[in-house]
């Protein structure tokens, strides 16, 4: 189907969604999950393509992994289906209301966005966990996943559309961009006339052609460039394993710690710790001069090294005078993402808490929390790291709006 | 000074901004409209070399009166400044706190969006305003006013400026971009890295240019194709009132209607009621063929009048056989602003306030009231009419964002 046309029957199918009683988008979430499971079959054998194309195409190992399903993934995209399906139903709350003067009554309403377009790489479960978040919070979903996946993605796309059809729901709630050119990916972020959210997934360059090159207004997530600062009035009993914790749980994340920040007053004691701490988990240590001095194993540190992601078993170090130091060397490397003090100064933390500007701000935590079920949200389609909107964790009421709702009896402006 | 500066200014300002109390920023406002009084003087005679090159360059006069100040419009801007003080402050505000099965305590507050970026036309006092709301709520403000007004933008930003150095106030919580080169503006509008969300206030032109060439974030503001749709049960005494109001009552602002939509039961009985209340305030009327046999001064309607935002004293005029095709009809024509439905009929409202795709719907009221004073915010920096992030009269709250801040006691993720 031509992009356009996919567009407008997305625009049209946002209207028969607000029809839907919560019962009806769970009673269809459970059937989705359970044809996914029918079509099993159809799915694997779709996916056996892709992974023998990927093979032929000289994709890495890594990649691969990633792309491929079997018996066991599809349960796992079932079981995502059904737990958002036990999830609170963000649409029609009330989020407030009030009575103007002249008797007019105006409440705020939760409401979907309406079409969300979603683009992203090779991982084909994103779209049954898309559409399961999407759906729920009453949203039509326009899908762009990535070429490698392709014959995944329509054969689990199909799978959802026949269940919805099956139940009479409008099947244009979810709609996959089958044609892979590029050029139609472009096309599709200047749909600003039918698309009213873009969400990208993936990587950092994914992300900085969809701001680039979107008039869809976009939420930006992912990049975290996190820091933890052990203040002077740190606890190294916690510093340690939360420093572990968050450099070394999982290095390819966005919440992973990229940059240790250490109070010169207590360097002299803690870095002999850290760098122990560092060398049994295979962290290579890029630090400042100061530093450096007392880390035997580190390398010099880069103005580079303060300003990159690493992703990998890599952590810069930088020494600071005070707090406030701390704090401004976060706000001019940081990507306002998760920031950790480790500090039991109350002021300090306070300080830290108030002056650091990211989405999630820690005292004595790892910033791996940073994460919609660890939040409790239940859910989670991205961290984002915009201000517009949604900040942090994205979980089904980041993924509605709101309108006014206004009752009178005859008011007319003065 | 060069734009990058600018923005890097911004960008660092952004932090002294949190260290201001409320106490603090509403002393500075005061101080600030005390200022403008006091350099009124300055004030004019730059006005006064704007108006003097816009009589030269055959600006219209509307413009030119839009652009005119004299001692009553400093007076209304130091006024407005004044009653922004007054204004409840929503930084800091606790949205929400939970506390998690860990023992993780999570708050959620309300912080400032950062750096917001304005780009606005011809009128001067936008400046100040946009000062004032932007200043209040914690943001930075970045100004590219139009070039016509420039001197006095200016005078305006300078003595706001010099205001807040005399208060030891960081004065980049306000900054000018004084090149009125258009590449300037273009370019603006890639410094993503610096500023966090950009709002044009005008045509719907330069809102479309921003749309289309941004990649900060955009707050769309202001198109307005609003409806009124008198129902087969409703109560003529409202109905006409409100549609003369809505239509009449300014015709150049966004929330004015556009359109009528009638039910064919009543179209006998209430087209000449409206013909003749439209004839009375000069409105031509442009309708579809059901409505025209009714009204002997109506036109033809074209299928593009449907579409347009008159902003003129011109409403189309559409037949409906029921509520689900005026909803319908309004679902593919409206801007998503405001749309209204007259009506006694219980069921009909709810079905119309809850498939109406719009920032506001009304029920027996006028569109006009869209707005953020009506609405008891206080202030307004426009009306959003998108659904990401703000929808609707944006106030001081919409000017905002939010952080989480974590607090543990060394909790590390399993």
């Amino acid at each position: 189907m031509e992009l356009l046309d996919i567009c407008k029957n997305a625009k049209a199918a946002r209207i028969d969604m607000l029809k839907l009683s919560t019962g009806e988008k769970n009673d269809a979430l459970l059937a989705v999950a359970k044809g996914l499971l029918a079509d099993s079959d159809k799915i694997l054998d779709a996916n056996r393509k892709d992974y023998e194309n990927g093979q032929k195409n000289g994709m890495h190992q890594g990649l691969l992994d990633r792309l491929k399903l079997d018996e066991k993934r599809i349960e796992a995209m079932a079981d995502g289906i059904r737990q958002v399906a036990e999830l609170e139903d963000p649409i029609g709350q009330e989020i407030e209301h009030f009575v103007r003067p002249n008797g007019l009554k105006i409440k705020k309403v939760r409401v979907p966005l309406g079409v969300v377009g979603i683009i992203y790489e090779s991982r084909p479960n994103v779209t049954a966990d898309a559409f399961a978040l999407t759906f729920k919070s009453g949203n039509v979903a326009i899908l762009k996943g990535g070429s490698d996946a392709i014959n995944s993605n329509i054969a689990i796309t199909n799978s959802i559309r026949n269940t919805l059809k099956g139940l009479n729901i409008v099947a244009d709630a979810i709609q996959l961009i089958e044609n892979t050119d590029r050029q139609v990916t472009t096309d599709f972020m200047k749909m600003n006339d039918y698309v009213d959210v873009l969400i990208p997934r993936g990587s950092a360059g994914l992300i900085r052609a969809v701001v680039e090159n979107s008039n869809i207004p976009v939420i930006e997530t992912g990049t975290g460039n996190c820091h933890i600062y052990v203040d002077k009035d740190a606890d190294f009993e916690k510093a340690i394993p939360i420093i572990i914790n968050a450099k070394t749980q999982r290095i390819g994340v966005c919440n992973a710690a990229e940059s240790l920040i250490v109070h010169e007053d207590i360097k002299n004691d803690f870095l002999p710790l850290f760098e122990k701490a560092m060398k049994e988990h295979s962290v290579e240590i890029r630090a400042d001069r100061e530093s450096k001095a007392l880390m035997p194993l580190a390398i010099d540190a880069t103005e580079d090294d303060f300003g990159r992601e690493y992703l990998d078993y890599i952590i810069s170090v930088k020494t600071v005078k005070n707090v406030d130091e701390a704090i401004a060397h976060i706000n001019k490397y940081g990507t306002g993402h998760s920031e950790a003090i480790i500090t039991e100064n109350k002021e300090n933390a306070d300080r830290f808490l108030a002056l650091v500007d990211a989405a999630c701000v820690y005292v004595n935590a790892s910033t791996r929390f940073t994460d919609g079920f660890e939040f409790g949200f239940g859910a989670e389609i991205g961290i984002s790291t915009q201000k517009l909107h949604a900040r942090g964790p994205m979980g089904l009421k980041e993924l509605t709006s709101y309108k006014y709702q206004i009752c009178g009896n005859g008011q007319t402006r003065v």
